[in-house]
């Protein structure tokens, strides 16, 4: 059985790192620790191991097979891990590349997973989109945001489709802008 | 086999409950009979029976193992009862708490029960809201509203979800202000 | 295993299929072919010698067992042919009919198809409703509008449910007015 696994999501540049670590450091105040994995690194870590990648750009490149193989083996690692302490898991609903979006928790991950709750940090687009440009430049357009818009928007769908899946609630939690304290506070309440 | 099964959902405040009791009132006349069942009573029959919980409240306080099992066998009974006649089951794609929107028609609920088809009864987010809110407080607010619309919005997405898990149809019925008897209307047409 | 089995879905009116052609007459000059499968056509051959359908309004007076067989049965069709070359199939993430939204690619579908990817064809809503309507007739009206951005946000929720139980990535297509040619290099490359 073990202990409780929670999935944690974002678009990057929601300020889900920084939310998480705020939240995992006040936890640790109150004497409740998690480990804090992220699907992506041990993702890596395998491709390393079995098929010499050793670029994250290349994670891709693997072939649909051993690929999957190798996500359901990450979620196997992560389950064990929970046998020992709550784990908290950073990673993707959907992954997007110029291909399209990718599951971040498709049904065999799932099945090893079998997370507690499936949380997604969010900002407005506009917000997102700013976070993503700390240099200033004018990419801050509107095609920029529709299509943090839409990710977000998908997101929610394939979160939807992983609680029918695997029975998790989701849970929303937003990051606005000078509100990162009520983010953390927040996820702070659903890791208690 | 049996007689079929047909799922009826909609967030508090859509009128759900009311279009449902005119339509089978009507069907009635028409010699058309169902058994309506409520999901979360017979929910909260089973526990109080195996867990010895006897308010809706302390439902979600059941582990998470039992309260699969629960889930699951409420489902099994739902199944036994259309052996003998069509049954409309008043549920919900989503179950809003504080902690998370929770999949009312998980996977393991899904088998058990094989819709026929799936029923979203919506409003707008301000007309959930007003009916919501009979008192004439004026928590009315825009906050309220937009948690409406999510919730809303949502359902849809875990409708579509159980849809590609079920192959039951989505069938989504408009209760706007003054046009009850529309949806009364489609929801007689539904399940004649 | 054989080749792989794209999915390019689409509502009526959003050139789906005039999309498809042109990017499949593209890559015959580059070397690249697909065999392109209609999931209905292949749906209503399967109905005709089982069931007596000879009409596609008739397919859904089947009832939903042997429906449903004959569901799996086309996805192994298709299955079939991709053992000789890689296949395109031009279906639906959901079907609109008057009794709900049928989902195109339920598990079962899923479990036999393994598609590589879920391509969605879209344009506005507006787009959609002027294509549809070449009579110059004059239900381009706001209801037909509403309907059809309906129907494209379920699509996506459906889209997100059958790349969380099937792994496959879903890219989203636009095809706007006067940019065809945009669209039909996006097909291209996601074919290639």
């Amino acid at each position: 059985m073990g202990e409780k696994i929670v999935v944690v999501t974002g678009v990057p540049g929601s300020g889900k790192t920084t939310v998480i670590e705020a939240a995992l450091k006040q936890l640790k105040t109150q004497g409740i620790t998690y480990e804090f994995l992220n699907y992506g690194d041990i993702m890596l870590e395998l491709m390393r191991e079995r098929e010499g990648v050793s670029d994250r750009d290349d994670m891709r490149k693997v072939s649909t097979g051993p690929y999957r193989e190798i996500q359901r083996e990450a979620g196997k690692r992560i389950a064990r891990a929970a046998e020992r302490k709550p784990v908290l898991v950073d990673t993707h609903c959907f992954v997007r590349k110029p291909e399209g979006y990718y599951p971040g928790l498709p049904r065999w991950v799932l099945e090893e997973l079998k997370p507690e709750s499936i949380i997604i940090i969010e900002a407005t687009p506009e917000e997102v989109a700013r976070r993503r440009i700390k240099d200033a430049t004018r990419r801050r357009d509107k095609e920029l945001i529709q299509e943090i818009e839409e990710h977000q928007l998908l997101n929610r769908s394939a979160a939807a489709a992983y609680a029918a899946f695997s029975g998790a609630p989701v849970r929303i939690i937003q990051n606005r802008d000078k509100k990162l304290n009520e983010a953390v506070k927040e996820l702070v309440l659903a890791l208690r």
